[in-house]
């Protein structure tokens, strides 16, 4: 018998890119046995992509209520012991509502609810439910990220007076422009995709981020959202204010019409003896700014790296590692999790990212409709 | 006797780097004579400094109301045609407005005023005088800076809906977190160095830039400005919302407390079919982002280069030219100018850039005290 | 039942990183099913292994022989189909020769073999067998090195007329240093890495990624290596130079005491009409330089990529894969070939790639060792 | 008077590029006057070049020999002190030698001469002389060309064990491939431009540059050019192994035909304790590579930077400077010289680099002509 942790999975079958994405981080540390799943709303399509990938169909439900009820009838040590929820974003919040309140450990694909109520709802219910709640931040889950995390958390650049974040997309440019083709995208449609389009894909992406490696939290927001056309209900782009307790500001900025852009993510931290630049489509280099001392780039699997930062590299210096394997890492911590052995806050991002993220979303669309104000967080 | 235009100098004399600077960048193509200058307040000194880098001091005057009288006695194919004031901030408005009512065309650095109201009264000046005037805006002397208007303008990226100019430097961090430092240095004194520290400095050298490249205008601004400390009367750190007419928005972020941060100063500019993207550290690369292409990156002297840009490279390809030659371009422009030959638009930038300019100071830091709200330019 | 590929894996247990590197790229596309093992040579540890990764220990044997004699008496439906051999470079020829002649297909990491005549002998096996037979040159799964081996084919580049590679690395510069070291690293013992250790272990990557992405073969060399110290048997460095049919030339650069380089390989290939730069430690870009027009950067999962390349890219343009999903593209090839399923030539590399590549690292030693003369291939 | 240099040049007239870069070398630390020179065979085309250029035509002379001539008969104090030689390749030996006979001290173009025979007759005169001479291996007046010299001497990187030298270009690809524009390029015949193309032009300035930067002097050299048509008698591409005393292996490389690569020199030392690298077409940053420590890129004009590096500064980190400016370095050193003021060795290239240059270019081309066999220097 294996002593893999038993997984089951919502969504994510099919040409999901998310569901390859889930799939492969779970197997990269030999941790997780695919156990049972819901690939698809149709109990014979989620069968057959069971049946394709060489997944025993005995385990695959026809919804989530059939997984939970079943799945509560087997004994503790054959019950699934957390499931990754990869389905429609207004799916998230009821699905990991049940699981939690059965005791089910979860991953919670972004955005983890449709609205900050839902998050506040959500966060309550899991902390009576003792179970591992994870949010994939993807991005954290990046070795050098993790380092810049730690060092500023050990004082390496010292108190932070400025952070700058970027999130630079521009799949939606050729989307936009064209009337009909705005009106009927799932991103653009707020019943489908929550009240905002690019800061709750992305500007939220960029918000948790900004968070993670300070260890501060943002005070409050003046946000600048751009709709583009009249007709278009969301916005696409946007900068976003930041105020910190204390003296420093921030900036972040946020744009599904910067045109060409693939996934243009940074991040930078201006502190009082140094500053720390990471950008996610160059994961593997962290460039260290010191005053009048040359440029450093850090890169992973040397001995100057954080314990946590080599806890997410698996190869020597040189052998480039991307997302599937920054995913990997958060599998990797929200195993020692479920597994209850230690582990560092850092490993995967919780519910305290969520419920702030969903915050952050709502207030910054209040503050650009009530005429780009301040806004508390 | 020389075909070269006779030019004078005020200021810019001893260590002064800015003097430098413009000594080379007029030497550059072989067009300019230096004729006469006051290098010093003090006479001896700036005779001593002509002697050094090898002038005859004849017409090294005691000051600049005398170099103007005297200048003005002698017959017009004698007299300094061009005079380049280098002097402190708040002696650029007083020399250029009386070298202007003389008829003399003048290089000002920058600011060319300490306020808005200045500013226009200089070009009010101007206008009557006849005479060129160049501002140096050293940066769009840049080849691929050129380059990168004369693509916009001949629509390569299309409508432009995203404007994201930066300009970080760190320079500013070891003065202002001591608090002996900070009372005491020029540039944070409102007296010598007018409203504004970091906006007035290189936040109107980014604002500049996204006029000349775009072409467009900033219609009205948001600014959020940041002091660090209470006693420190001036901003050092603020980032800027800009909005145009019709839908486009951006953003401007300036600071002189982005520690170890050198000159970085970059723009980018997001139009409907494509981007166009360039960097001041490395300057002679110019990135062009099309949807679903390759990556372009255009450098200097290569027959797909515009002509304007071509008449800034000196060199073949792969010879980086500089800063300097940056400045030698805008002084090759001026020359053209004086001697009234054809040249273009963005040759050398001028008084309306230097009226705008000051504006955006004055604004940004009124819609900063008056709580971050919009104001028009 | 599973339909996946039933695979077995000899070596990689424990600590071993080529472990971990072939068990995730063989769960990346839901193909292959870790079916039976030889972990370790001790039988106890292999089913210890086995359990950490929660695999079923009852095809755990306890060294190839049993496996490949219990496994043939399973019926074909249930046999392991693919062998991983993972294990010391000497144990590659007998471990491969003796699952080829029974049928079962191999995956084989490098060195194939000790020699070149043992390369033959394989050879002449594998062609009676009818198995498939892969050998891990991992960097050929990169999407962009099959992106310029297909536009080199399709004449983008036109004739080749210069080659150049260089694969840099300075781990053995420590152990070089140190007498002690130097006589006790077994990648310095002829006995157990064969007879050359930088053109053994480096230089034959770099000599089949040329052929491999240029389509070319390589006629004769001149080697130069270097040994540093008297004491140490084998190269740790050197340069060769290469020639082709046709009046092409090129040139090899390896080394391990390139001091604090990582893993910086990289491939030029310079054309009568443009030239094609790929570096493995920034895999996803690839530089295709063309006169007089701007350089241009093409990046994974556009459009504008070859097929081979999209069918080795899962994420969307700027969600950067790396080495592990270069290992997956080739396990994925081999998955393909197994099933009898159409592929391409260059989705893994195959038995000539190391017949040839044995080839070259004796020849390289032979024109070292006769003082630098040319050695036909 | 001036108390400038008086400066003369032979050749550099009309359209001539490096006639700009050394005239605007010249100007860049207010140390020459433009005194008198030959611009042009032709006197009138001289002379109109020197209106055109704004210098008195008085010493405006027919050719080298009237000027030689008629300034030895001005009294020392007025007669020009250095001379710049311009001219095409072949006029260069006899003009510096004359120059040199004369007394005057010279700054020749590469190559010094066409012959190592002659090189070593005017390293003869020169040592008669006790003028200064100085070769323009302009790339050694780059600051972090200077720092990288410095560090190697100080230790930093330890004792050398491997040197790489590339200089690629492409710009003869489009001549070479046309039967008619390669009978007919002056580069390409052996009259004009001496017995090697590739090797001669750019291969010797990566010669001098790697004994410039590392102290060392190579010891034997085997060559292996290639001409790519046999009715070409000039290399225009090849490699060159290096050996030096002691252990240390190294090799160059060189190419006219590497495709739309414009100027990419680079050069990179490694040594026990770590490595240094630099690329000419990012000129103002220099890589230390050190075991297990982050990578630290090196900008000019920091406090860190070597005082002969910065004595090649002019403005403040984040301004880049270019190849004027290293041209401008050179010019600074020779002005020191001239003056007998102290300077230090690396300053400006001299006469020794000629000598060892043409010493190398006629056994490159001897080792490829004999087979390519090692041949001592």
């Amino acid at each position: 018998m294996s002593n893999k942790i038993r997984w089951g999975v919502l969504g994510g079958g099919g040409d999901s890119l998310i569901g390859v994405l889930h799939r492969v981080a779970a197997s990269m540390f030999d941790a997780y046995q695919l156990t049972g799943a819901v690939f698809n709303p149709d109990h014979e399509t989620s069968k057959a992509f069971a049946r394709q990938i060489g997944i025993p169909t005995d385990r695959i439900y026809s919804d989530h209520h059939e997984m939970i009820r079943l799945e509560m009838q087997l004994p503790e040590d054959e019950r699934i012991q957390v499931v990754s929820v990869l389905t429609p974003n207004f799916l998230h919040f009821p699905m990991a509502k049940q699981l939690l309140e059965n005791g089910f450990s979860v991953i919670c694909e972004k955005p983890m609810t449709m609205t900050y109520a839902e998050a506040l709802e959500l966060e309550a219910i899991h902390q009576k439910s003792g179970a591992v709640f994870a949010l994939t931040h993807t991005y954290t889950g990046y070795p050098m990220v993790r380092q810049m995390k730690q060092m500023i958390a050990q004082g390496v650049i010292g108190e932070i007076q400025k952070v700058d974040v970027q999130y630079y997309q521009g799949w939606i440019n050729p989307i936009i422009h064209d009337p009909q083709l705005r009106k009927t995208t799932w991103r653009l449609d707020p019943e489908k995709s929550g009240i905002s389009c690019c800061m709750g894909d992305i500007g939220v992406h960029g918000y948790q981020m900004l968070e993670f490696v300070t260890g501060l939290e943002v005070k409050s927001i003046l946000a600048d959202l751009n709709h583009l056309y009249e007709d278009n209900q969301m916005d696409i782009d946007g900068t976003v204010l930041l105020r910190f307790d204390g003296a420093a500001k921030g900036v972040l900025r946020a744009s599904q019409i910067a045109t060409a852009e693939e996934n243009n993510f940074s991040v930078a931290v201006y502190g009082k003896s140094g500053s720390l630049k990471w950008e996610q489509e160059n994961p593997n280099y962290l460039y260290l700014l010191t005053e009048d001392k040359p440029l450093q780039t850090l890169k992973p699997g040397h001995s100057y790296n954080d314990k946590m930062s080599l806890d997410g590299t698996k190869l020597p210096p040189g052998h480039p590692e991307g997302i599937f394997d920054a995913m990997g890492n958060i599998y990797k911590g929200v195993a020692k999790a479920v597994r209850n052995q230690p582990y560092e806050a850092g490993e995967f991002p919780g519910m305290r990212d969520g419920v702030r993220g969903m915050h952050f979303i709502e207030e910054a669309v209040a503050s650009h409709a009530n005429g780009n104000v301040w806004t508390d967080l």
